[in-house]
């Protein structure tokens, strides 16, 4: 994998075989995850090896292709036990939709014909992805001064995309467009994709980034000017209310008490219209060994409890623009 | 170490050694670090052997008393070396200015005369701590209701104290009083004292306790009937501005903004009134390899950054009562 080329889901054309880049193992080892099966690429979803909304629906899209040489039964398959591995990021749903609609637009297709259809459906989710990541890149940088300094959460980058982020897309296309831009990466616990994954992704491309903890932000803002607060989405409501990685809502409380602008920056298969609101947003409780395990190889013993809801919803009103493909869309939201 | 006499310091009066629980190795084991010299004392203080406001004042107290066999000039070394320990909890300072005015109160003692009368005062010291926390805790206990429900943050437990516990203690003596309580705690980064010392102490006590990461503490805010935030402190200014744990100050905002009752319990030992306020609290930034080492047994590389402040201040506009023994303070906070 070389330093240009950094890519959470490739298809393997020769092999016919999925290669995910197994996030769990990152930054100690880059290291690649071959799925050659529906249940393998279903697992890696679930497990985190591959994580970020639109890399998730990308995989699924691609993981739907592997199933087309079992014949057209097996793909329906692929799409219910695919529907079925996180609740929360809508690009899922979404990818699923979309390989739905082009398996059953050839039903005479079988075998290499239809895994040729699938896998042109799911390369066209995946370039529109990067594409629309350069196209959200490029509004949002826009709304960064020069010099900018810029907290963010959780990883909504490259390698939670097809390519290029969302929220640090918009860092990525700032740059490019001549801007300095000094990063802040909320750790994110308990998985820690911000130091692991964040760090790592926008060091690797020369960014000057530095890693706090959550309980750090509040301290941040209040001693530093931070020009904004990006993050990207797993599922964004009609009226905007936008589910996103558990730390997200709490740092909209901060940043509005900081008069620090909120951006969302996420694609348009983040959509959900047929949320009216964030109540209607489903939210992923995780396994409690996240949260357990501790750094010191210690476990929280039972009969302490722990709480390990994966995301949380951040209320349109605390959101200053949410940014997309489509351009950057102001409060009142009403997305349609 | 029974369970009923969890102690974070104790002086071994046969060997005339300090004990200090390691609160480093909790939960997994409970095993005490001896200190037979100042030198020892003072490292594991820096190190958070032992850890807590009161509880760092009492062992510095203790550790004085280690230096007395080898003569005054021994003790002014220690005063000195104690002192350069850690530089935000002010109840090092007190402990170690009473210290100071018993040693120079008896200008002619020598051994053994001299390292009783400083066991004295550093006896008088822990115990007047307890004593406190449980005045504390009497006050503080009456503005809970009934089953109430409350997030506290880091450890203000009995290990952080001579014993009982401040926001802790208020716990205990909530339920000493017939209320029941049930407990969040922030697992508090980076290194955890909310997950390995509070959610320990409190389970090994029959609380239904719950640890969540620092940042779920806004979306329990916002969806879970949350009576009270209770916190420690590690020094407190004249007007009311808190030095905590960091991570403290976020939350005070997250509870504002949720109109859940924000408080401060600490001894009057806690209470700067040379610091008008919060800008005269100097902040530790601890090592930086705290915040680089990740689970996985991955580190954080450079030329990624960390910032790794050990404490933040809260307003007092965000403290909606400060407990202590004396009594309980509502703002506008005016302490002399």
């Amino acid at each position: 994998m070389t330093k240009d080329s950094v890519s959470a889901v490739s298809w393997r054309q020769e092999e016919g075989v999925l290669c995910l880049l197994d996030q769990r193992a990152l930054p100690a080892e880059e290291r690649c995850v071959l799925c050659r099966t529906v249940e393998e690429a279903a697992q890696a979803i679930e497990n985190m090896t591959v994580r970020g909304a639109p890399a998730i629906g990308i995989t699924a899209a691609y993981a739907v292709v592997l199933a087309a040489p079992e014949g057209r039964d097996a793909v329906r398959a692929a799409l219910d036990r695919l529907a079925r591995t996180r609740p929360t990021a809508v690009n899922l749903f979404a990818a699923l939709e979309r390989m739905k609609r082009r398996f059953e637009a050839g039903p005479g297709l079988e075998g290499e014909a239809l895994a040729n259809a699938l896998l042109r459906e799911a390369r066209a989710i995946h370039e529109e992805d990067i594409a629309g990541n350069r196209r959200m890149g490029a509004f949002g940088a826009e709304l960064l001064p020069d010099h900018a300094v810029v907290l963010t959460h959780c990883n909504a980058g490259a390698i939670a995309t097809g390519g290029h982020g969302t929220a640090l897309g918009v860092l990525r296309s700032a740059r490019e467009m001549g801007k300095q831009v000094k990063v802040y990466a909320d750790e994110t616990r308990p998985l820690f994709q911000g130091a692991r994954l964040t760090a790592w992704e926008l060091s690797r491309d020369g960014f000057d980034v530095t890693v706090i903890a959550e309980g750090m932000a509040g301290a941040l803002m209040r001693q530093s000017r931070i020009d904004a607060v990006i993050v990207g989405a797993d599922r964004i409501a009609r009226n905007g209310d936008t589910a996103n990685k558990i730390g997200t809502y709490g740092l909209s409380v901060l940043a509005r008490a900081h008069s620090v602008p909120f951006y969302v920056a996420a694609p348009w298969s983040t959509f959900d219209l047929s949320a009216a609101d964030g109540a209607a947003i489903p939210i992923e409780e995780r396994a409690e060994e996240e949260m357990r395990l501790l750094p010191n190889g210690a476990r929280l013993p039972e009969p302490i409890r722990v709480w390990n809801p994966a995301f949380d919803v951040t209320p349109a009103a605390n959101i200053a623009a949410i940014i997309t493909e489509r351009g950057v869309f102001r409060p009142p939201y009403d997305f349609r």
